[in-house]
C-alpha cells in the first residue's frame, strides 16, 4: 500500500502526539532497513501501522479481542498490551495486509517474541530507541542497534522486563521467553 | 520416616556446609509450619531431602535427568536447577516417599511454580530466609513470611528474577510463571 495513504489512514486515528512517535518510529526504522540492507516498503507500512490500535479505548480494544477471538488470556494483562495484537487484526482486514511479517511486527511489537525475523526486530527495536524516547539504558540500546540487532532487542526486553518487575507489575509469557531465547543465541555466538 | 534416619541419609551425600544448611533449612520450616498451625512431620521431610542432589557433580545430575525421563529441556538451563527434580525422583525411589507435596516441595524449591501448596511454599520461603542467607531483600522477605506466605513467596521470586536477569542469564518459566501468578493473586486481595 502507498505510504502516503497510510499516513492519511493513521493520522484519522492517532492523536498528534501518537501520530509523531508513529513518524519516528518509521524514520528510526527504515535507517535500521537501510543499515541492514534489506528494502523498505515493508518496513514503512509495518512502522506506520504498528500502533494503529494505541488510541482506542480499553472498552474498544476488549471488544476487538473478543470480535477477532484473540487469546481471552490476553485480557489477564495490562491493557498497553492489547493495542499490538488488535492493530494486527484490524490492518490485516482493513487494508489487506497479509505478508505475515508485517502482521507479526505489528502483534508483537510491544511483547517481542521467540523467534522474530529481521522486519520484527526492526520495529521492536525502532519503537525502543525512536529520538523522543529517553528512558534509563536507551543510549546503549541505540548504539547496540547498528552493530546487531539481536543484542539490541535482548538488551531492550531486560530493561523493560527489570522495570516492571520493579513496578510490581506481571509480565507477557512472551517477553519473558524472548529474552530468554535471545540470552542462550547471543551467549552462543 | 523417621527425622533421625533422614538426618543421616542426608549427611552421606551432602557436605558438611550443604548439611548445616539443610538444618537451618528444616529449622526455619518447622518455625513456619507452628505458626501458619499445620504438622511438622511432612516439613521436616521435606526440608530435610530438599538438597538431597545438591552436591552431585553435573555429570551425575545429567545422567539422571536421562534415567528418569525428566524434561530434556531442563538441561538446556542453569545447572543450579537440576538438583531439585532429580532429588525428588530419587527420594520418591530412595525411601519411599510418596506424598505429592513433599515430592513436590523438593522438585520445585529452586524455580517455585504456578499453584504451590502451603508445604511448598514454606520450604521454598525456609530455603530463602534461613538464617545464614544474607543477601539484598532477605530481611524483607523474613518479615513477609510471617504474615503472609504468598507475599513472602512472590518478593523472594521477584528478587532472584531481578538478579538473574542483572546478571544476564536465563530464568526458569517456572519461576516467571509463579511471579505473575503471585502478582495478580496478590493485588486481587
Amino acid at each position: 500500500m502507498e505510504v502516503i495513504n497510510l499516513l492519511e489512514a493513521v493520522k484519522e486515528v492517532l492523536s498528534e502526539k501518537r501520530y509523531q512517535h508513529t513518524i519516528r518510529v518509521m524514520e528510526t526504522a527504515v535507517e535500521l532497513a537501510h543499515h541492514y540492507d534489506i528494502g523498505d516498503q515493508e518496513v514503512k507500512e509495518a512502522a506506520l501501522l504498528h500502533d494503529y490500535a494505541k488510541c482506542f479505548s480499553t472498552d474498544e480494544l476488549q471488544a476487538y479481542i473478543n470480535q477477532f477471538h484473540l487469546p481471552e488470556e490476553l485480557l489477564s494483562f495490562h491493557h498497553e498490551l492489547w493495542h499490538g495484537p488488535v492493530a494486527a487484526e484490524i490492518v490485516h482486514e482493513k487494508f489487506s495486509i497479509k505478508n505475515p511479517d508485517i502482521l507479526n511486527a505489528i502483534r508483537y511489537h510491544t511483547t517481542g517474541r521467540v523467534g522474530m525475523s529481521l522486519l520484527e526486530y526492526i520495529i521492536f527495536v525502532a519503537d525502543y530507541i525512536e529520538p523522543a524516547r529517553s528512558f534509563p539504558g536507551v543510549e546503549e540500546v541505540r548504539l547496540m542497534a547498528k552493530v546487531n540487532l539481536e543484542n539490541a532487542a535482548r538488551k531492550a526486553l531486560q530493561n523493560t522486563i527489570i522495570y516492571l518487575m520493579n513496578q510490581d507489575m506481571t509480565v507477557h509469557p512472551d517477553s519473558y521467553m524472548a529474552y530468554n531465547f535471545l540470552t542462550v543465541k547471543t551467549k552462543e555466538r
